[in-house]
């Protein structure tokens, strides 16, 4: 023991484990949940959310967390169906970090909502990596994207607690097999729920409502 | 000047630098280009390498490096073309760094080709900031993404020499209009040429294998 003090720098994943901590805590406290979807660039997440917009009211109060490298676009696009939203940018950054997320948190009225959602980065890889105080990921991967990527990119589907896949209606037009699609979620993680929507047609979206109210309401018990 | 030696750790991003420029010396020594193509996870870009397959027999001698996180599924696909193709896997990274890149061409004929494709791993941000050493980064997109990929992605599309658009049989059956996808690319990067093909149909094919012909004659002078 040499008596001198060594001093420790913290690497940014811890730093970012804690502020996901206290996350964690503000949303317990506050009786809200926070659910990150996770997706490639077009996958249709935003769109989903324009499609739970009018679906969900007098259902669920939700809001909208946008991250995004850059634009506020997609805040704009829900903002003008009347979903309290804001926008985080990354600037340059591939994925959303805890303390940005709770910065935005606790500007937001959380005594009157049940769900958070949070649309990460459009990236299938990254944004699996950091833990941002969510208590639920769900992968979203458009039918377009093909069957293979729950196996090319296991990481978020094994971490997800529920997968939904988009853009259904376009699959008598692909050739794509969704039942092995399924097969493959299957293989990473076995047991998920999985989810077939068409935000267009709304084919699907009854029963993925379910499942994010039934999240919703976990937290009001 | 204390005479001490001064250890000098170089960041990863230098020790990058410095494989990507022994890598271009490596393919101005074989007369070799090498184009990085970068796009979303499912933007076709292994489809896109089937459909080059057979076209470009006879008129561009090409390998393939086949970037992934995961599974060698990609590279199965074009050796059953007959394509040579090596696959690099990140083991969890988002994107090809440029030793590793380096690491695989060492083990190419490089005096049989005119020319090697590197397909990055599926990720619209990271691969863009990631120099392997290419003389070309190419922007691949599915029309299936939207049209406003370009704004929300800058880098890629302002460093990208030339954008292929994807997917292009599935218009009909899409919201979106390329025209406007267009305006988008050329207000982040002006003049930089786009090709819009579909790799079923062969549609718009030509003009995409015609620049990428020219970029590897471009070794031959």
């Amino acid at each position: 023991m040499s008596g001198r003090t060594i001093k420790v720098y913290r690497d940014l994943m811890g730093a970012n484990e804690e502020w996901a901590a206290k996350t964690r805590l503000l949303l317990e406290g506050a009786a809200v949940r926070m659910v990150n979807l996770i997706g490639s660039p077009g996958s249709g997440k935003t769109t989903l959310l324009e499609g739970m917009a009018g679906r969900l009211r007098g259902r669920l109060r939700f809001a909208v967390l946008e991250g995004d490298v850059e634009t506020t676009r997609d805040a704009e696009r829900l903002d003008a169906l009347g979903v309290p939203v804001s926008q985080l940018l990354t600037g340059g950054a591939c994925h959303l970090e805890a303390k940005l997320v709770h910065a935005a948190l606790c500007d937001l009225p959380l005594d009157a909502l049940d769900v958070v959602i949070v649309e990460n980065v459009g990236n299938l890889v990254c944004p699996a990596e950091f833990d941002i105080g969510e208590q639920a990921k769900v992968a979203v991967l458009s039918v377009t994207e093909g069957e293979d990527k729950p196996l090319k990119y296991p990481l978020l589907f094994r971490e997800a607690q529920a997968v939904v896949l988009t853009k259904t209606d376009l699959l008598p037009h692909l050739r794509v097999d969704v039942a092995r699609c399924r097969r493959h979620i299957e293989q990473v993680h076995a047991g998920v729920p999985v989810f077939e929507v068409s935000a267009y047609s709304g084919q699907g979206f009854e029963a993925w409502l379910e499942w994010l109210c039934a999240a919703g309401a976990r937290t009001q018990s």
